[in-house]
Parts: C-alpha cells; sequence; structure tokens
C-alpha cells in the first residue's frame, strides 16, 4: 500500500506537466478517457458486482447498494459525462480583470489552476469519473478518497481511464488512494502544501471530521436544510408545485425542502390543502402547535424536527406571523444552502432576498434548482454551503483560482 | 473580561443591522468615524503613550515601538484612510453574473457581506482603523484580535470610533476582544458558525497557529519569500534598479526581495556590479559557491538561506543555468507571493509567467508593487499567499462573498 503523502506528491509533479497542455490537448484526454471506460465496461462491471455482493453481504441500505451499482447504461452515461466535459469552456487563462495603472504598470488577473485537489466521497462510483473529468478539465491533479467499499469498482475505473495517457509521469496526476482506512481521511486532510482543496463530498459527519482536522484549505458541501415560506400573497397553485416539487421529486438530495412556514393568514385555508397533497403522496407532515390546532390530525413536531435534514418523505410545517418572522426561523434553523419565498408581494420579496443568508434565495421557485446542470453549468463538483472561494453549485470555474501578472518596463517604487 | 463567544454573537446580530444600511449610509459613518478619531485625539495619544511605555519597559525592539507608536501625523493619516474607504466603491450589491435559463428561471449572482470577519494582528494600532474600515464599508462587522502590548490604543480608538454610532445594538459590530491572553487565539479561530472569515496578519508562528486550530476558514496573508530571476537577455540597468528597489526600499515588508537568482552566461559581467551597488546601500550578500567563485568577498548561503525571509538588509544570491532553473529554485523555496523574472526574451517570460505559481508574478517590474494600494485598491487587508477566495492584494471585493437570486413563476422541475 502505498503512502497518502507519496500518492499526493506523485500527484503534484504530475501537476506541472499538465500546466503545459493546452485546453484542446486537455480535452481530447477526457475524451479518450470516456473511450477507455467503455472499453474497460466488462472488467468494470465485474469488479463492481463484487463491491455490491460484499456490500449485500455487510447489510448495506437499499439505498447505498443502489448508488454503488453500476450497470452499462450507467458507465455510458459516466462516459457521456467526461464527453460533457470536454465540450465546456476551458476557465484557465481567461482574463478576470486587466488594466493599466497611472504609472504604465500593467495588471492582469488570470485564472489558473489550484494545483492538487482532494476529493472525499463514499459510495457512489460515478463521482470518479465526475471529479477526473472536473479537474483534469481545469488542469489540476486530482486525488481521490473514496470508500473502502467501492474501492474495487473505483480502481478498476481509474486504471481504465489512466489508458489515455501516453506518459505514465503524466497519469501520475489522477491518484485513487490505496490508504482507505477511517483514520485516513485525517491524514489525508493534513496534507498542506501538497494538496491545495478538499472537498468532503457526504454526510454531515465527514464534514465535521474534515473542519476539525483540516490544515489544508476545504469547503464544505451538501448539508441542505431548506425552507420554503409561503407568503399571505402566494399564489396559492404555484406554492403547491413548489412544495410538492420541492419535497417528493427527489427527497434524498440537499437541495430538496425539510420544512415549510406559512403566513398565519393563509393557515386556515391553505394548510388543509397542502397537507391532504402532502399526504397524498406519502409524505409525513409534522406540525407546530398553531399548525396542529388547524390539521389535528397532524404529527406534532419535535424542536429537533426544525434542525432535522430528513432526506426523506417527511416535512415539518411551522405557521409564522410575517416575513420576518420566517427569515428568523431560518436564520435559526437553515443550513445556508437554499431558501424559497412564494410570494406576490414586492416588499416581502425584497426583505427576504436581502436578508436571508444562504447560497441561493429562490422566488417563486423549487428548491431543487439549486444545481450545478440546472444553472447550465455543465456538471458540478457538489454545492458549497460556505461563503469562501465558492458558494453554491461549484463548477469548472470553482475549481481554479488567479494569479496577478503584472508587466512593466524597469518599473520601481 | 467579556468572553469571546460573547463579543462573536453581539457581532453577528449587529450586523443583521448592519446590512440595511445603504452604501451611503455606510459611508456616512466612516466619515463620521473619521471626526470621532480627530476629536478624540488627545486621548488616544495619551492612552498610547502608556502602550509605548510598557513596550520600552519590557524591552521590545526599536521596530516594534516605532509602529506601536502614535503621533498626531499618524492620526490624521488613520482619519484619512478612513475617509478614503469612504470614497470607494461599494461592492455590495454588484450583480457578478446573471443569465436567463432557458426554462425561463432568472438566476443572478450577487456580491454580498461574508458577515463576521475575524482580524488577529499585532503591535499595529493603524491596522485597527484599517480593518474597521474596511469592513462595515463591506457591509461586515469586524472582531480585532489585537496584542496585549497595544490594548490601550486599540481601545482608545475603537471607543472613539463608537461615538460614530447612533444606536448601540448597531456599535455592536465593532468588536475588541478583551481577551488578549496568548491562548485566546485558538479559542477565536474555532468560534465557527460565529464567524466567518478569519485573516491573521503578522508572523509565521501566529500563521501556523491558526492553520492548525482554525475551523472557521481562514486566509494567510504576508509570508513573503520573494524572488527576482535576471535572465540572460535581462536589460541590466532595469535589473539592478529593481533588485535595489525591492530590497532596499522598505527591507521590513512581505513583497521585499530576499534572493536572486542570476542567469550563468551574465553571472560574471553583472554579479560584481549588483553584488557592490547592494554593499553599497549597507546590503549583505550571502551567495552560492558559483556566486562566491565570481565574488569571493561575499559571505556563504547555508542551505537554510534559501528558505529565510530576512525582512532585513541582507539578501542571497544564486546562478542558475536557465530559466527552468530559476523556475525549480523557486518552487522549492518560494511562499507563492510575489516572484520577478528581468528578461527581454519573449519565450523565457512566457515559461517563467505560467510556470511560476504564486499570487503574483511580474516582468521587469520590482516585487514592492505588489501592493493593494499600488494595484489601486485604495486599501488593504493584506496580501492573501494561498489560493482559496483571494490572492494577492486584499481589497473590499476580497471581504464580500456571492449570494444567488434565482427568480421563477411557480418554476419546477
Amino acid at each position: 500500500m502505498r503512502t497518502i503523502r507519496y500518492q499526493c506528491e506523485l500527484a503534484r509533479r504530475a501537476q506541472q506537466q499538465l500546466l503545459t497542455r493546452s485546453a484542446s490537448q486537455k480535452n481530447a484526454l477526457l475524451r479518450a478517457m470516456a473511450d477507455c471506460l467503455i472499453a474497460s465496461a466488462e472488467r468494470i462491471l465485474s469488479e463492481n458486482a463484487m463491491d455490491v455482493e460484499e456490500a449485500m453481504r455487510d447489510g448495506q441500505s437499499v439505498a447505498l447498494v443502489d448508488r454503488l451499482t453500476l450497470t452499462p447504461a450507467r458507465l455510458e452515461g459516466m462516459a457521456a459525462g467526461l464527453r460533457d466535459i470536454a465540450a465546456l469552456t476551458d476557465p484557465v487563462g481567461s482574463i478576470v480583470e486587466g488594466w493599466v495603472q497611472p504609472n504604465g504598470l500593467q495588471i492582469r488577473q488570470v485564472r489558473v489552476p489550484l494545483g492538487v485537489v482532494g476529493i472525499i466521497y463514499e459510495a457512489r462510483p460515478n463521482v470518479t469519473t465526475d471529479a477526473i473529468g472536473l479537474c483534469i478539465k481545469t488542469g489540476n491533479s486530482v486525488v481521490l478518497r473514496g470508500s473502502s467499499s467501492t474501492f474495487r469498482s473505483n480502481q478498476a475505473i481509474v486504471n481504465a481511464v489512466l489508458g489515455a495517457f501516453s506518459e505514465s509521469t503524466e497519469a501520475d496526476c489522477i491518484q485513487l488512494l490505496d490508504d482507505t482506512r477511517r483514520e485516513s481521511v485525517v491524514e489525508f486532510v493534513q496534507m498542506k502544501g501538497l494538496v491545495d482543496l478538499v472537498i468532503p463530498r457526504g454526510g454531515a459527519q465527514l464534514i465535521q471530521t474534515v473542519i476539525t482536522h483540516a490544515t489544508v484549505p476545504s469547503i464544505e458541501t451538501g448539508v441542505g436544510n431548506c425552507h420554503i415560506f409561503v407568503d399571505e400573497s402566494a399564489d396559492l397553485d404555484w406554492a403547491t408545485s413548489i412544495i410538492l416539487n420541492a419535497k417528493v421529486q427527489r427527497p434524498s438530495v440537499c437541495n430538496s425542502c425539510e420544512t415549510i412556514l406559512i403566513h398565519e393568514a393563509i393557515a386556515d385555508r391553505y394548510l388543509p390543502r397542502i397537507v391532504s397533497e402532502l399526504n397524498g403522496r406519502n409524505v409525513e407532515v409534522r406540525g407546530c402547535d398553531r399548525a396542529r390546532s388547524v390539521v389535528p390530525t397532524m404529527m406534532i413536531a419535535s424542536d429537533s424536527d426544525w434542525d432535522t435534514e430528513y432526506l426523506d418523505l417527511i416535512i415539518a410545517v411551522k405557521i409564522v406571523g410575517s416575513v420576518a418572522d420566517a427569515v428568523h426561523h431560518i436564520r435559526q434553523h437553515g443550513t445556508l444552502h437554499s431558501e424559497a419565498i412564494v410570494s406576490n408581494d414586492f416588499e416581502n420579496i425584497s426583505w427576504f432576498t436581502s436578508q436571508v443568508d444562504a447560497a441561493a434565495v429562490l422566488v417563486n421557485a423549487s428548491t431543487r434548482f439549486v444545481d450545478g446542470g440546472e444553472f447550465g453549468f455543465g456538471a458540478e463538483m457538489g454545492i458549497s454551503t460556505q461563503k469562501l472561494h465558492a458558494r453554491g453549485p461549484m463548477g469548472l470555474k470553482e475549481l481554479t483560482t488567479m494569479k496577478y501578472i503584472v508587466v512593466g518596463s524597469g518599473h520601481v517604487r
């Protein structure tokens, strides 16, 4: 087993070689990777079958086994993902700003790769190719720390795409960590100087481990306790379709809705309707005392419900007195991910959008739209729920940094 | 003594009030602070005199006592700094990008304040007003953790500028930590959820403490082991004036030059000249073996010299075989701050600017230009030497984050 440090050193060295590749060379590499992936389909699927078998033997959840399982169609999707990334515009080299100082000094701020990007993720082999594609496209080496339960699948995928490289020193730009012991996460996030950014893609516990131990800069992703506030003036048909979409379409994802806040002036009129619609779609509704006085059949919401990311067909409902109360509740319980208002009132919409602190604030639209694909980024590396460097869906640009290039002709101060 | 947590909570609450201020209201506040500072000059200077007296009694260095000492002129300068910040354009609210998706969803990426910004700094009372000015301008609360040796001065300054606020709850947006014990730095950088960004402005040891213990995102600033590479094709008059400027004009700052790399083809011709010029300005020159074979009177550079940020009238010299060798040396020893090439060769300049990884790469200009003022930012919060969020001189924009505002009309996926 190679050490984490050794693999990070290989990645760092290889990145210098990647730096000399033009955008079209990198795109050719990505397309070749897609071809290699398809060419190795049989091998990947058989390795994956062993991971799946072991996961079932270990009594893993159906959801985990489903995410882990590869099929020929899913593998085609992964290859298509690499080709899609190849077709995107390369942000590297673009000039973000450029000006000339009064003394004639020319200053340009240019996008450059971050260097070495680390990804820590769980049993999702499709993340392996997504991360490789996005990182190589932006000239970064990538160090993948997948879960031990997906190791065989990940290794087969990485071995396949490495076939696209003609030089083994450059191929070092993709590293799948051999060390998948639980404690290796802590060691990995302390590779300061070798790794420039680490992105944990997983549950709250993984993110907490990274925040506590990381010396490498990290970006938090994915925890979403998202709210929808239905204002007094809301179009109630819009409110209903938005709530149903945000809860039911895909409840297991971070941009699904967990709590609805309903203006007291429409509670009597609207609450029975939305509860019945939700129940009709097998959603369990848990309400505050005031909500339960309107719909007494509702389950009771305990204090902890307001802070729970259910990721399931459960939703909490609270009656609030005003948009200010809704904002106050979101400040107390939100996770800075995506927060929505359904309203037809200009002032209330203005207040909500300016006062709610979140990666995305939505007006009369489902929280499910906060997604790289829906934003038109083509691909995403997760949704950042913190404020530094990247906020919201992370696309290619968020995998770059900037460098100032300052040109003079013998200039001194 | 109030606890750190309590003061951070006050700052967070007050920031919500700051959020409702328009740019012109914030600017009026900054100008009122400048007036308050001048009105309290007598009190500030007398408190400062006590800090200075104690520092001298404690045998602090002349440099520290100089940085600590306030004079009426320096106080005027600090007030002028606040007025200058008031005159800058407010980045808050500016739309960074905005587009409409094919489904009609409107997406805007808007600049918003970070929230609560923490600054950890050493005995420089002028940083107190700079940090306050930049943070309030951008709608952020600021929590100042100055050094204990400057506490009386800082407190007098903060008390003065707080006179500009009419409401005490809003005045809580400026917090000077009561707790200046050494160990309070560690507690402060773990105020995750209350503080959004912490910026250490100080030496390598402070920065290391922050990196090791912080759970709050932080930005490294200020360590600069900067190089100037003199290429074979360099205009040697430019090289000389750039080196002298970068070493001598202000040796104690992070963008001064610490090592010069000289192409072997011009070593015999150029080295005696630059060494004599440097010696003539009291600069001690330490050379590698090859350099000393050309100028034998030179001191010898040990391995540790290549990694030393002298911040003094000392410079190291190394002879290199090519631009690639120079890049290699900088990769080994640079601190990602500012790196310069003096050259007249197109290919070598291209190689150097593309291959050197640093906040700023300079061509035929002194490293001393890497500075917020020289870049035209009006004021700066330090120079970031890391790659996330901000790189290079940090102005107002770097004290903001982004928020997506997504507007639909009942849109669902």
